[in-house]
Order: C-alpha cells, then sequence, then structure tokens
C-alpha cells in the first residue's frame, strides 16, 4: 500500500472551493484504487492569516511542509487583502525557491467538451517547461530617488546550472512525447540573457541529436499560439516567457479556470507543490461557481509525479468525459456548480 | 504645399519589396492630394552593409537621418548573415534610442476581409502604447564565468521620467478615443520595477479623472487579447510586454504581415520613424509574395503623424476596401501577390 502524505494549501478566494472539491477526487481515486492512500492535512496560510500574523505563513512553516511527500496548493493573494508581492513572495515564490522547485510544469491542449475561442484551435498538445527558480523572478535589484528622478533596476539573473537543467528537463520530456523542443528567447532585443539562454541551448541540443530542437522569439511564439498551436510539442521557457505562454495557452484550451500545473523537485530533497494556473479570483469566490477542473487536473500531475501515471490517464479520461457531456462551470460557457461538476466526475470514477 | 523630406531604410528581406510598395502609395497620395509632397532618399544599411563595412551604417549615418522628416523603415535582421543582437542594436534600437523616439505605437483593430482567428473577434480596437527607451531592453548587463559556473545577468531599467511620459501619452490618447486605459503590469512576480511601474501609473492616473484606469498583469492580459479583445481601449506596457502583446494583437487581427507601427519621438528634437511590425521574413524574400498592408497602413501612421489625419483615414479605408474585396497575400488565405495589393490600392487611391 503506497501511502502519501499531502500538505494542502487551500489559500485565498476561490482557492478553498476547488481544492476541497479536488482533495474529494483524489480520495475516490483511492478508493477506488485500493492500493494508494492519501493522508491530507490542512494549512490555513493565506492572507488573512498575514494580516493577524503579519507573515503568510508560520516561521517553522517550511519545515513543517518538509514532512510531506507533496503540496497541493489552491491560489495565493488576495490584493484587497495584502499586496500581491507581498503574499506571494511569502508563500508561493517562497515554496518554489526554498524547496527548490526549479521546474514549472504546463501543459495546453484541446480538452474535449471544451470550446476554445480559436476559429480552428487543430489538436494542439503542448507541454510548456517553465523554468521555475531565477530569471526575471530574481530579488535583486531596488531603486533609488523618489519623485521626478526615480529609477528602479530590476535584474534578470539566468545561470548555467538553472537554465540547462530547464532545458535537459525539456529534451527528456520530449523523447517520451513528439520528440520536438522550443525554445523562447528574445536574443534579438535583450542582449545578455538571451543570447546566453540561445547558447546554452545549443549546447544542450547537442546531446540529443533525435530530437527536433529550434528557437522562436517570445512575441513570435506567442502570435503563434494563436495561429498555430499544434506546431509545438514540448516548448522550454524562463520564468516570465514561462508565465505568460502557459496563460495564453490556457487561454487558447478555452479557459484559465482549466489549466493546471506542477512545480518540480528535481532532486528529490523536497516535496513538489502542485498548483493550477489560474490566481484567487476573490469577486467569484464563496459563490459555488469556481471551475474545479484546473485544481483537479492538477491533482492528475500529482499522480503522474508519484508514477501513478495510469491514475492519472482514468482521472484525465473522465474529467473530458465529463466535459464533453456538457458538466461545465459558467466561466466555459456552462450552468453547472463546482459541486456538480465535481460530484459528477466521483460518480463516474466509481463506475 | 507642404514637403516632408523621408529617409527610406528598406533593410533586410521582405523589407525591400513592402517598402518599395508602400512609397509607391505615399507618391500617390501625394499626387492626388496636391497640397502635400514627399521627397524620398533611400539608404541601402542592412545586413549585407553589415559585412562589407562591418557596421550597419555609416560612421556619420546618424548625423545624416537627422536631417530628415520622418525615417521610413522596412525590417531589419537576417541572422543568416548577422546576428539579430548585433544588426538591431545597430540600427533599428540605436535609431530608437538615439532620436529618442520614446513612444512605439501600435493598433490592433479588425480589418474587414481579414479573417482573425478567432472564432469570435468581435470589433476589438486597441491602441498599445509601448515604452520604447528603455525598460527590459536595457544594455546594462553581462556575464561571467563560462562553463558550468557561467551566470548572465540583465538589468531592466525604470526611469520615471519615461515611465510617466509614455503612460500621459497614453492617457492622453485615451481622451480622443474611448476613454479607457489599461497598464500592463506584473507586480506580483516582479518586485522592483512593476510595483514601481504601478506606482507612477497609479499618479498619473489621478492627473485623468475622466479616464478609466486599470491595471492587468502581463499574463492574463495575453490571455485576455484571445478571449475578450473588444475590452481595451488604449494599453499602456514596458518594451518587452509591449513588444509581445503587439504581436499577439497583430495575430488576433490575422497575421503579423498587416500590423503597423509607429516610433515617436515626442519632443521634436529627431525625426520619428515608422516601420511595421512584422520581421524580414528571409524565407519568403525577393519572392513577390510578401503582405505589403503592414508597410502601407505604417504610411497611414506616418500621415497621421505628421498632422495628416484625413488623408490617413482615406488610405485605411482604401486598405479595407482592398482587403473586404478579397485583395490578399497568401499569409491571409489569398493568392495575390505584392504588387497586385499595392496595385489595386493605387488604382482606388486615383479614383
Ligand atoms: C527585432 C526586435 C528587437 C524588435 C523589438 O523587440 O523591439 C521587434 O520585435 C519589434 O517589436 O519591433
Ligand atoms: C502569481 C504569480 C507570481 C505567478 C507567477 O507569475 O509565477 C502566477 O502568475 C503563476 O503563473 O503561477
Amino acid at each position: 500500500m503506497k501511502q502519501l502524505k499531502i500538505a494542502n494549501i487551500p489559500g485565498d478566494g476561490i482557492g478553498k472551493e476547488v481544492v476541497a472539491a479536488a482533495t474529494d477526487i483524489l480520495k475516490t481515486v483511492s478508493e477506488v484504487h485500493g492500493g494508494l492512500k492519501f493522508e491530507f492535512t490542512e494549512f490555513q496560510w493565506d492572507c488573512r492569516y498575514y494580516l493577524e500574523h503579519g507573515a503568510m505563513m508560520p516561521e517553522d512553516g517550511m519545515e513543517r511542509l518538509s514532512q510531506f511527500d507533496g503540496i497541493f496548493l489552491g491560489a495565493v493573494g488576495d490584493p484587497n487583502l495584502v499586496p500581491d508581492h507581498v503574499s506571494l513572495w511569502g508563500l508561493l515564490i517562497k515554496i518554489r525557491r526554498e524547496f527548490e522547485q526549479s521546474i514549472n510544469l504546463r501543459p495546453a491542449k484541446v480538452i474535449k467538451g471544451i470550446r476554445s475561442p480559436l476559429l480552428n484551435p487543430k489538436d494542439f498538445d503542448i507541454m510548456v517547461v517553465r523554468e521555475n527558480s531565477e530569471g526575471e523572478y530574481s530579488s535583486i535589484g531596488g531603486s533609488m530617488y523618489r519623485g521626478d528622478d526615480e529609477i528602479a533596476i530590476q535584474n534578470a539573473v539566468f545561470s548555467r546550472k538553472a537554465t540547462e537543467r530547464a532545458m535537459r528537463f525539456a529534451f527528456e520530456l520530449a523523447k517520451k512525447r513528439n520528440g520536438h523542443v522550443t525554445s523562447a528567447t528574445k536574443s534579438n532585443g535583450i542582449i545578455y540573457s538571451m543570447p546566453f539562454w540561445d547558447r546554452v541551448f545549443e549546447d544542450v541540443a547537442k546531446d540529443y541529436p533525435d530530437i527536433q530542437a529550434d528557437s522562436q522569439h517570445i512575441d513570435a511564439l506567442a502570435a503563434f499560439f494563436v495561429t498555430q498551436p499544434d506546431r509545438f510539442d514540448v516548448i522550454v521557457a524562463s520564468n516570465l516567457f514561462g508565465d505568460i505562454l502557459t496563460d495564453l495557452g490556457a487561454a487558447i484550451m478555452g479557459s484559465i479556470g482549466i489549466a493546471p500545473a506542477a512545480n518540480i523537485n528535481v532532486n528529490g530533497k523536497y516535496p513538489s507543490m502542485f498548483e493550477p494556473v489560474h490566481g484567487s479570483a476573490p469577486d467569484i469566490a464563496g459563490k459555488g461557481v469556481a471551475n474545479p477542473i484546473g485544481q483537479i487536473w492538477t491533482a492528475k500531475m500529482m499522480l503522474d509525479h508519484f508514477g501513478e501515471e495510469e491514475l492519472g490517464s482514468v482521472l484525465l479520461n473522465t474529467i473530458e468525459s465529463v466535459t464533453n457531456d456538457g458538466f461545465l462551470t459558467r466561466d466555459i460557457g456552462g450552468r453547472h456548480t463546482t459541486q456538480d461538476v465535481t460530484d459528477e466526475i466521483i460518480a463516474r470514477l466509481k463506475k
């Protein structure tokens, strides 16, 4: 019997609803499967916690999380309560960094029953490997002077180690998929980091002669997501470029509400973290209308991560059978509630 | 009689073909109009020039350009001949910077007869005001060590002056349009420059109480370009974010081949420069199939800039009447050549 200890951090806004929904689903999966058991522990670390304690988590928060096999996160941030960069750097980005979750993995693919906003989405199936530890999201920089003379500087920091790690991850993934890696660059406009990025990409590509490797500038790549998304397989991107591309990926799928993600610790020292692409959407929180698919598909990525790819496939197929039969929340044109969709997936899993 | 001296820099690849086409159109406009005359001088500064001379332009290049009222540029760069960051920083970005063309103005709107890749594009009409002098495109940074320990650092530099200038430009523009400015930010992930950007935006917005002002994170904004492009009017964005958004804007219009741009010197000290969004597309150069609409619409922006808004409107209406009647190059699903489309626009302008 495989036992997995999961730390649930529902977070803010709709995070609470969708984590509850996806946790019920994971419980069902393990009931049905038999050989797998989850033990969930919930941590109420959110913006309200910050208002009370002046921090997004207790001082021993990271130590407590390190005892778990995985972290299942909803969404963090509610700018009405706490400025985003405070809540996010105090929880989401802190965990990504300190637990060396150096890869953020995000699929974008056509899901049956969910209408893409594209006229002709064809059958795209992309996996974005986002470098998740450095790049444009650095805490190096600052500002000086106030008023008319103020200057702010943000450093984007790229190391060979992290760049190469993301790229190798992408090439390894492409071996198991369709054998094609595209690098998101901007070496024509950004003169230090991106030519470096290209150089590392060329080096790594040499080790994978059987994989088709090419580069696209981020501006053109974003445009191709709209005009020809089916030309991509695996994309490797910096932290910021990956962020933008994966929201775009969610958009062409039909809704940010369905897009999943995994923050992967590749060295096995710390737990990985699973969180959907969408935010906390405080405007629709507590109304029971949030789309749970992003969080449920994220649960599928967690199953994959723990070596349960078969169960992961069963779950994704069940999601698709439910969406294909029209069980949709209103963000994707339906009239069903979070609970309806969740119940239907549970019912079908039990069959 | 208004006389305008224009420096034509066709540049690389299809730049040569589309600049020739759009120049013919401008000549026709001035013939028909009577009160306006263009004098064109052509400069062959391109990647071949670089291979011969070791620079993208002669030493007195900028001085010569400064004698003109405007610069009409095709496209720069051909990575088969010269690395992009060399050709671009030696010409395109050099001119943008040294001539203090601090605003890059790029429209994205539905054009009749050109099929958007969106299922339901509605009637979007966006103007992106891109900060064009600093930000993520800075020449500050570098790298150290080679091999496994290499680190590359790119500084994004934001000054109050340039940030505020772009924002005021956006608000002034919104007054003449639909009274709505959206700021492209990423203050949840990028902690120095973007919170600063937000602060300046809030300050500037206070001076325009009648303009609706809001902010969107760049990832969400990119997604909205696909799902709800009609919710925007004017968007103000940093150099990199503006770059990405305007390629996306071109994509949702139906082709990068039709998107125009103006690099505006707002203090009147130096000429402004007009160049389409698309690149030099060396793969289709010389075949007569390049879409000239981007360059011709760019000519319209030049007319607007010189106070000839009425002529500008006539030109855009003529473009739309031609596309609406199916005179399309193959990148937008037609079978016409560069020359066909150009001739048809000229014929209709003469009527
Ligand atoms: C060629 C490149 C440097 C340039 C930019 O990013 O500014 C281009 O993409 C553009 O948008 O004009
Ligand atoms: C909330 C924000 C800091 C975060 C990011 O940009 O990484 C989010 O957009 C994401 O993609 O997970």
